[in-house]
């Protein structure tokens, strides 16, 4: 029976070189490659990705999969091996139901889709990105047909980005937020407002600066990587290859908090416990998980005045003609500030999540076909409006903004807002085990910091369900009573 | 017939992707991985091979160019379709001559050979090197033993670089070479040894000259890309895709040069007409034909008088400490002075080949068994004596130089030198072409220079043979007349 283990493990081993091969592939795409490079590269990733998926579904798998059900049921439930074959068997399960003809349409669509939306943002003409939505939903109604049916349509979507995840669930927690944000952000805009961070910031010294705060996280030469890229992302080749990018632009410093939530990312992919690399278990295990990382070292740490309190003479002489007057508490306060804005990448932590959540309701509305894809762009406005107070110029600053539509990345969203809701649960746990944090923070010590995370979330890797991942941590579901008292706390206004 | 060849076409470009896909990570492995992403990576290449390799000698592979072979005779043996199906044929056939296991001992000797090697080299220890040797030979015996004896053992060793090359050729030119070169080097030493080039040449600028010169040259950002490495190389995704790497060493210009050899490499692989991309014909033919490009714009071009009387005025701008005070004639003598010396990759135009021609008699010798393993510091120090009038200090500095034996690529050699004979024959008919080339080369015009290479040689790829390749530019096949010629030209003792 251990032989036919090996074998699973020999084949998910290869399928995990081949998936490792395609990130570094793509990180490649988006740091190094010429641009020419383009084609041949899409036929590359292509060829490795299908040869992946094609290792995975055949019948071998099944059959492997099929004989290890007593060698599972023999080991502890929480042991590799039976971690293993069980989260196989899940991904198996998800995988073949979905034909390879649909799967390759997809995969043509959203490379179609991508260059369709570039146009029409470009021109901010949402009539010439119906067609693109139209033919995304058809195949997501077409995908939709190969599960079984849960509560609801959007279970399904979810459940590939935060696997076991509810949209009942999300809808309960966005609701809570909602009615709380709201409120907050009227009270709270504007309050910061005279501390605006202003001046040249050359990208150069950027460049330095982002370097030197990963390396104090905790960034090390020897396995990792910072490069600069349009549009930051963290990937890598493996636990020891980690690649994280950011983007450097004169005029402000969004690069430094771009590189500690990568930074984020990359610590959760450089701390899963080495024995499951080459296995399907060897990364962070949802985009929630994955996204209370990030925004934990960008928010609650790189947002934090303990850490300024550290840091902030370091960059004050980095940009001495820009920092050089001001005040830490000043530095502070507009690294904080909370001003709704159109732009979700550009927004703050707290604005943040209104959008999120307009594109939530707006997904649900699509696939349940409440709202018309063509009337889309007024939905759009009228609820920034509602949540944000803004006025929407154009579309190429409201509907079109984003990216994910286009390739049919639909249920991606809701677990950016999920990410900062566990990762204040996360924060509050861990501020009692580690009584000193802010103290250690303001000496410049995350070694305590890194050390609880990697024991704690990271080393476990895929092995439990998100859900189950996050109850070891915390002792319960995800809820959000932490991150609105964190909120409230830091952004509220103050009782008279 | 037409469907068989296009499920052929489609299965070789699957293969190919895979390739092209291994040479980027490759490249990526030396250029900018983190170092402890090296175990991770060795599995992804293995992997990678390994699938591209089953792909290629896979049965249906061999139906497939069964059932062609009418097709393939009834098409023009020049054709895009003849060609593919004739070239994949050879390869093929040499491909399952041997087995997997036999190729995975190989690639594991290999890599395990890189790391004994580099120890000893460290320690300057030969002895601690045997038993790679020994273990690398034997496995050549064997790989021997998989092919049909031709006229001597070396014959096949030498295909696997330069395809249809005999030994006995190559030991023609090369001793007509040798008794040629023993006495020019005797001559010219020293005759340019006032002319040294001295001071500290910054790495960064020498690195703003690498990009300034093959700018120059043709290297365009759209579709190539330069970095630094240990041992400069070229590779890339593609066709227009193209990365080539330099070393920047402070107090010297090497890395001036390495970057105008990597070019033409590059040029080379640029230049194969785009509707060979993902065949196996869209790439250089031959070691020794790439070598002739690649010599041909660092030496031909890139040591000419012409180039040096149009950029070293750059030169002298760029390095006004080092440069300032020397006339161009003093600078052309430097760059082209000719002196015995220890380490090939430092050798200049002259003596490089005698290196080379040593290191191909001691691998005939040891193929053949006329050399004990254990002597072979004696006979390398004897024939760097004979042939370089140099003492040998240690083996670091002798026999342990090269890296190549460390992976049992033996039979490699040779092309360095027969790529230096067949750039002349090229340059000598490409000057009758463009009648104008140095006025051209002067006035840094490289147009018509790229073009000629490119409709002559490069968009062939590999749809004839070396030999075939050859003869379409110089009609007739390798020979050593031009390049003696322009040896003794540039630096022989001039006529009293």
């Amino acid at each position: 029976m251990t032989e036919t283990f090996e074998r699973l493990r020999t084949r998910l081993a290869e399928i995990q070189d081949l998936r490792r091969a395609a990130a570094v592939l793509s990180w490649d795409q988006q740091t190094m490659m010429p641009l020419q490079g383009a084609a041949g590269r899409a036929e590359q990733l292509a060829t490795i990705g299908r040869m992946a998926h094609e290792l995975f579904v055949a019948d071998e798998t099944a059959k492997l999969l099929e004989e290890l059900r007593g060698f599972e049921e023999s080991h502890d439930p929480q042991s590799f091996e039976a971690s293993l074959v069980r989260v196989t068997r899940t991904d198996y399960e998800k995988a073949v139901r979905v034909s390879p003809e649909l799967r390759a349409e997809m995969s043509r669509a959203a490379s179609q889709g991508f260059l369709e939306w570039k146009r029409a943002k470009e021109a901010s003409d949402f009539a010439a990105f119906v067609p693109t939505l139209e033919r995304n939903l058809e195949l997501k109604q077409r995908y939709l047909a190969c599960f079984d049916k849960g509560e609801e349509d959007y279970d399904v979507l979810l459940d590939d980005f935060e696997r076991g995840m509810r949209t009942s669930e999300v809808r309960r927690i966005f609701d809570d937020l909602k009615a709380e944000l709201v409120p907050l952000i009227a009270a709270a805009e504007g309050r910061n407002g005279e501390a605006a961070l202003e001046g040249e910031f050359d990208p150069d010294v950027q460049r330095e600066l982002s370097h030197e705060v990963i390396e104090l996280f905790g960034f090390r030469e020897g396995a990792w990587r910072l490069d600069p890229t349009m549009h930051p992302f963290a990937s890598g080749g493996g636990i020891n290859d980690i690649r994280i990018t950011t983007h450097y632009e004169s005029g402000e410093l969004e690069s430094l908090f771009a590189t500690m939530h990568e930074y984020g990312h990359g610590l959760y992919e450089h701390q899963v416990d080495p024995a499951l690399e080459r296995t399907p278990l060897g990364s962070g295990v949802s985009l929630g998980l994955h996204e209370s990382q990030s925004r934990m070292w960008e928010n609650l740490v790189g947002r934090g005045r303990p850490f300024w309190r550290f840091f902030y003479p370091r960059v004050q002489a980095l940009f001495p003609d820009e920092l050089g007057s001001m005040e830490v508490e000043s530095f502070y306060a507009a690294v904080n500030s909370v001003k709704p804005s159109l732009i979700r990448i550009h927004a703050d932590e707290v604005t943040y999540n209104m959008h999120v959540i307009l594109r939530f309701e707006l997904e649900q509305d699509l696939i349940g076909g409440a709202v018309d894809i063509r009337s889309l762009p007024e939905e759009w406005n009228r609820r920034m409006d509602a949540y944000l107070g803004i006025e929407v110029p154009d579309d190429a600053h409201g509907v079109l903004q984003d990216v994910h539509w286009s390739g049919g990345a639909i249920g991606y969203f809701p677990t950016y807002t999920l990410g900062n809701v566990m990762s204040l649960q996360i924060w509050e746990r861990l501020r009692e085990d580690i009584g000193d944090l802010d103290e250690r923070i303001e000496r410049g010590d995350f070694a305590a910091l890194r050390e609880w995370l990697g024991e704690r979330l990271h080393r476990h890797g895929r092995k439990f369900t998100p859900a189950e991942t996050l109850e070891k941590i915390v002792g319960g579901p995800i809820e959000t009573g932490p991150y609105l008292r964190y909120l409230k706390e830091k952004h509220g206004v103050p009782a008279a």
